[in-house]
């Protein structure tokens, strides 16, 4: 559980070329490249990635699918006069770099948790103080430090999250090409939007679930760009329909090209919480295969995998034993089994430390993510230096990968018994033969839904008609919920069943209790029940 | 010198209708709205301005010029259900925030300079230690805490650094028309980038400085933005070349709509220094007037203005006495001279706080700023919330208004300290019948003058060989500037003058002294000196 060695030097450790463990990372970083640590220093994944990941075929090219926008970005002029600054002894006085004597900031002091001590209390009572100062680069204390935090940074992000975050993605994904890259990104809000410019022209289709992250859809279609919904069941997207969708295209019919852009949440997905099995993912890859699609899986979700539900009288699944129990119970992701190198994966940190870091990052093929880093030259830039370095002192020279998979099962079983306190609610106050629901397995999302059909009314009432007067009826209650609709791909598409989407990620075990007894009464009151 | 009250509430004092002034703001604060402190709180600018702004006409209407991009975008669904959750005892499934139990963060120190013993040297010694907790603002210790500013936030920023920007932005500029708005920005270079999306279509060209920061160029070049250039003079953009462009405009022989979008950096212009003088701005708003010009001001340099240049020999002005001194030296914005809201400013932290921070925000008319909210919902969404409860800590807490003018006249002597070593190596080291100057008045750049046509083998050469000759001998010889070519609005256009950019902001004085001789020795060389 010892965070791995800060220091890069050379052990003599031999590196292995068996997947990158834990236990692992010490040795990878003692062969590794050395941390470069200058201001705005450029980094790549390449530096501090397994000796086994090259020896993997390469990544397909993707010219054919980049905007006109994307391959219209240049290097920056100002960047190219960089290359100069490795000659020694040169004074540069080309760049417009800030002196950090103005940065008033002299130190910075971040108290957390101790692993395992977790808690909020835990955390009071044992927790660590990190400091950061100016001066630790230069005082050997650390490779990371507010002078170089402080000041302008590489679009690509810090070479000491750039680190991390790599080493992260080969551990947990281990993608099966060689040429995979990270890039930070300021949260997957951001990178999604710059997704959508990297990839499509006004007029174009984005395949998505049928019910989606609708702040996904507002994202797309200011640019002109209409989401195209997929089937779903329990599991999520359904291949099958995926392939009907693209093996039936008329491009004259729909006045676009056919779709190209898959954008799926297959973890705990929002809003339905469905999470796609292995077998569901390859079979979706293997249709986007068969018609040269591309994949964005927006992943906020997938440590908040969560335990087995046992019921509300059954007997609580045992947490994982250890790490590899725990990395064995994970849904292996798109990325790890992308062989052709189709998948960009967006990351995020917010709902696994904090949503105001405002710091995530995507992985893709170094195609991919140098058309990013172009794009995140001018315009977003690097995240937040705050934010980094908060990260890094956390992740890596506290916690260490150990450290953070500990944070993750942590977190892993506090979901579970906020899920659970949802679902028991669930059975205790919903008439079951009008409400439904699957325990979700993963995400923030209980997804609930209404058999409309039976609504005594049915007769002169629409779906919508119905589904606002429950969701007032509730809200006149005390209890705010999302309405299914508002979820839609395409709001145009009417709708066969009836959901509402409530969320166990805030509320306590009591609120929770109280809100869904107040639903309940809600949907009973509008049944006539 | 002591910053003003914190905490929200009546004291009876009358406020004022005359200007904002720095002692003003406690009595504004005590009278204004109380500060909205929950989870992604909204708030505007219209909470926090002063009684008199009220009372100036509204801004014009811009719909004409808004792209269709930006037209499209709509209210976020999810977060119209926000209105709900003012229903009291109201319990909320609705939506995806994480509790804040799980932000592995118990406290943050940040220890930052007292007023004025700003140096690092004296910081380290006399420094505050500024504490931020989960639970400051449920214990009444301070009105923004790590609850509120780790969690998702409001695209336009927390109310707690709105509040803050909105005043400062009163008491500099004051300006004179009521619907301004202010909206945080995660830094200037992401806001331009939102601007040419909010504002500008395919195939449009934009009005820029003739040499001009070329990033700005290269952010709207991939979105099929041109950039037009304007030509300049000592005090930077000219206003007869502005009127002349937009006079003779002819829309077929261009192939473009008559340009309505003004790129300018007005003080301490990257990269050529200059500044305009309130006379120069008003000349130009004019015009502006006259074509329906809008107009963005990017003013990272605004409060790097400096003393006036004294010569080597000469006696240093005196610094201003007081804020009322300090205040009174500064140029003009053009926002304090906006009565049309024709203006949108984009101010950046980058140069007086600190460029990681990835914070800045837009001063512009409610329509404006209401499109970019939408816009910053769906990509960006708020900046770091670590960066802004570091930049609420220090500015709002700490230093108070008074405080931070105190640090910018530090700032102002600093940067005029660095700025006259740079001017005496110049009049030291080089031949000046080759090379001129004229000392900036702001900023971190000096654009220096090399009359390529004295150069001996003028028949033979371009003035592209000679610059880049010039520049790899210096690069040779030690030092970096740049290029003054690599500043150009339209690559395409041919340069009478030569230049080369010099910054005076991170090298020592030493070091400054040094390059300038090694520069001096390149170009002597060059000229067969």
């Amino acid at each position: 559980m010892s965070p791995p060695a800060l220091d890069v030097g050379s052990t003599g450790t031999p590196v292995s070329i068996s997947p990158l463990t834990v236990d692992g990372i010490a040795a990878l970083r003692a062969k590794g490249s050395k941390m470069p640590l200058g201001v705005a220093a450029g980094s790549s994944s390449d530096m501090f990635k397994s000796p086994a990941c090259f020896a993997k075929p390469k990544a397909k090219r993707w010219d054919h699918v980049i905007s006109l926008e994307s391959r219209s970005r240049k290097s920056s002029t100002l960047k190219g006069a960089a290359k100069y600054m490795k000659n020694p002894g040169l004074i540069s006085l080309g760049g417009g770099l800030p002196s950090a004597d103005y940065f008033p900031f002299e130190h910075i002091d971040f108290k957390v948790p101790k692993v395992p001590q977790f808690s909020p209390e835990e955390t009071k009572e044992t927790g660590v103080l990190l400091k950061a100062t100016k001066n630790d680069i230069r005082e050997g204390k650390s490779l990371y430090d507010l002078e170089i935090c402080l000041n302008y940074g590489q679009a690509t992000g810090s070479a000491q999250m750039i680190r991390w975050v790599t080493e992260h993605t080969e551990l947990i994904h281990n993608p099966p090409y060689s040429d995979w890259q990270c890039c930070l990104t300021p949260g997957s809000t951001a990178a999604w939007d710059s997704t959508l410019r990297l990839f499509c022209e006004r007029g174009d289709y984005i395949l998505m679930e049928e019910y989606t992250f609708v702040s996904a859809l507002e994202t797309a279609l200011p640019l002109g760009v209409k989401g195209l919904p997929v089937g779903m069941d329990e599991e999520g997207l359904r291949p099958d329909a995926l392939d009907e969708i693209l093996s039936n295209w008329d491009e004259t019919a729909r006045g676009a090209r056919k779709p190209f852009l898959l954008y799926t949440i297959p973890t705990g997905q929002n809003p339905t919480g469905a999470t796609q099995s292995l077998e569901r993912r390859k079979a979706v890859y293997q249709v986007a295969q068969k018609h040269g699609v591309y994949i964005i899986e927006d992943e906020p979700y997938y440590f908040l995998q969560m335990q087995p539900y046992a019921g509300a009288e059954g007997k609580a699944v045992p947490p994982p034993a250890n790490h590899d129990e725990f990395l064995k119970s994970l849904v292996p992701s798109y990325l790890s089994i992308d062989v052709d190198g189709r998948v960009c994966r967006l990351e995020s940190f917010s709902k696994v430390i904090s949503p105001g870091s405002r710091v995530g990052w995507l992985v893709a093929s170094e195609q991919i993510i140098e058309r990013f880093t172009r794009q995140f030259e001018v315009s977003t830039q690097n995240p937040s230096g705050f934010s980094q370095i908060a990260l890094y002192k956390l992740l890596d020279e506290q916690w260490g990968h150990a450290g953070y998979l500990d944070w993750l099962i942590h977190l892993r079983l506090e979901y579970t018994n906020r899920r659970d306190s949802l679902i028991h609610a669930c059975e205790k106050y919903f008439p079951t033969d009008i409400v439904s629901w699957i325990p979700p397995a993963a995400g923030m999302f209980h997804w609930i839904e209404v058999d409309w059909r039976k609504h005594p009314k049915i007769a002169s009432k629409t779906h919508d008609e119905i589904e606002e007067a429950i969701f007032m009826a509730a809200v006149e209650r005390g209890v705010l919920v999302s309405r299914g609709s508002w979820f839609k791909a395409d709001g145009s598409v009417k709708e066969e069943k009836m959901f509402f989407r409530a969320t166990f990620a805030t509320a306590s075990e009591e609120q929770i209790f109280q809100a869904i007894s107040r639903l309940a009464d809600a949907v009973k009151q509008e049944f006539g029940l």
